[in-house]
């Protein structure tokens, strides 16, 4: 029975390393979290990309979107103006939409008809348009991040961009941080 | 001693503490399972998509496809009636490609000739056609999905879509599911 | 007292199944790595993915880039011959950009006024050029596989690749092998 109770400092030790594993193991365990990138500006694909945003946060999930490159002027407001820009950024700013409204499909476009066709379709199947899932994600909760090199390439403005209750400027390294502990990650 | 075996009681909590994290990181932690969401119908990125998903069969990965927007189209069975439909639908129907069989490159389709190239060339390679990687996937076990939003959309009907095995309609919150406890997720 | 010392054999025998469930559990934890699929041979998408493995490794994340179809074009060296191919070898290599240099915007590439327009931009804007991307991924130590399958239906000869330090010819199957252990996976 000494035997036995001479033990008892050994257990304390094992159990004292075991919980240090766990505790590290836990630290490795991404959390109920979705990290999309939205790169492309197509409507279908913004789309895609709000609809699994806002499920995913209807299930419990959190979730942040990081708008980049042709995703960026998605998220200009058309009601609001730029300021002054040097030719490159007015170039850009004219050829990339303006806003939720004026994203087009990436196929079946045919000189915005397509668009027009699928947008009406939504309308009638009681599909929320881009703007109200944009809504909607305002009020789920969905972070929303900004690309700043975009922002810069494209010569856009903070001053343009859309009013957005969680919305972050910032760079790669930032979304990293977040899609390193998520369980999903999506670049679309 | 005494002191020693007092300790017992105290052992008892921790270790029944820490079995409780375990089990709480235990739920956390991702299956060996793959989910893929095959927003693209373009011939060469479901050729991807299927080669991923089989190969993770293979290597002993439980795999989920969700087929959604533009990939729903081919999973059309081009021998089958689709029932009649309203103009929007019969439109879509005619637009989009009927099956497998039309699917075309995303580059360098050329009118046609660019896909029959690559086509040809993957016979002459030994490369699985789509049709025998779908194939392929049936047997292995790959379950797919298929958008119910896109179907509605698209005005596409079960009764049009091919035999499979594992067949599900489903939402995006039966994706995500999946997703939540799935070690990979990819966006196609 | 001998009633509690009693129950160090089953403290002992609960303290060692929990320890395998622990160590279990850490072999299906996901390491601190990034494991991306390099489809796209856009000029847009391929900065992406430099941007994201550089900013990764910069996080102290294991990075691993798999080139497949049309991003393997992208890693041709346009200063090497590729020895004797047969005719469709010989159309793919001519029509395929040959090397970072020659890769076009997926949108806006105007003829290649548009990828212009864009390269002198990031010149202007002090961000690296795809070249300087490259030589960065190499010194931070990203690894980078080429899917031998694209380049087998392409034509393309290891003699023709670029140099880089650490280059391996695989099939999906290795890569599945890294992504399955990875905490973020992208398809780009």
């Amino acid at each position: 029975m000494g035997e036995e109770s001479g033990k008892i400092p050994e257990l304390e030790q094992q159990l004292s390393g075991l919980r240090s594993q766990v505790e590290a193991l836990s630290a490795k365990t991404p959390e109920n979290k979705l990290s999309m990138i939205v790169f492309s500006g197509d409507l279908d694909k913004v789309l895609a990309a709000f609809v699994i945003a806002n499920g995913a946060v209807a299930m419990g999930m959190d979730v942040v979107m990081f708008f980049t490159f042709w995703g960026t002027p998605v998220l200009r407001d058309k009601g609001k103006k730029a300021g002054s820009k040097d030719m490159m950024g007015t170039m850009f700013g004219a050829m990339l939409p303006k806003g939720t409204g004026r994203v087009k499909l990436s196929k079946m476009n045919m000189g915005g008809m397509g668009t027009a066709m699928m947008k009406s379709l939504m309308k009638k199947k009681n599909v929320a348009s881009l703007d109200q899932m944009l809504e909607m994600a305002a009020e789920l909760g969905v972070r929303i991040f900004i690309c700043e090199m975009s922002m810069d390439l494209m010569g856009f403005t903070r001053e343009e961009m859309i009013d957005y209750p969680d919305l972050t400027y910032c760079g790669v390294a930032k979304f990293l941080e977040e899609a390193q502990n998520s369980k999903v990650q999506l670049f679309i």
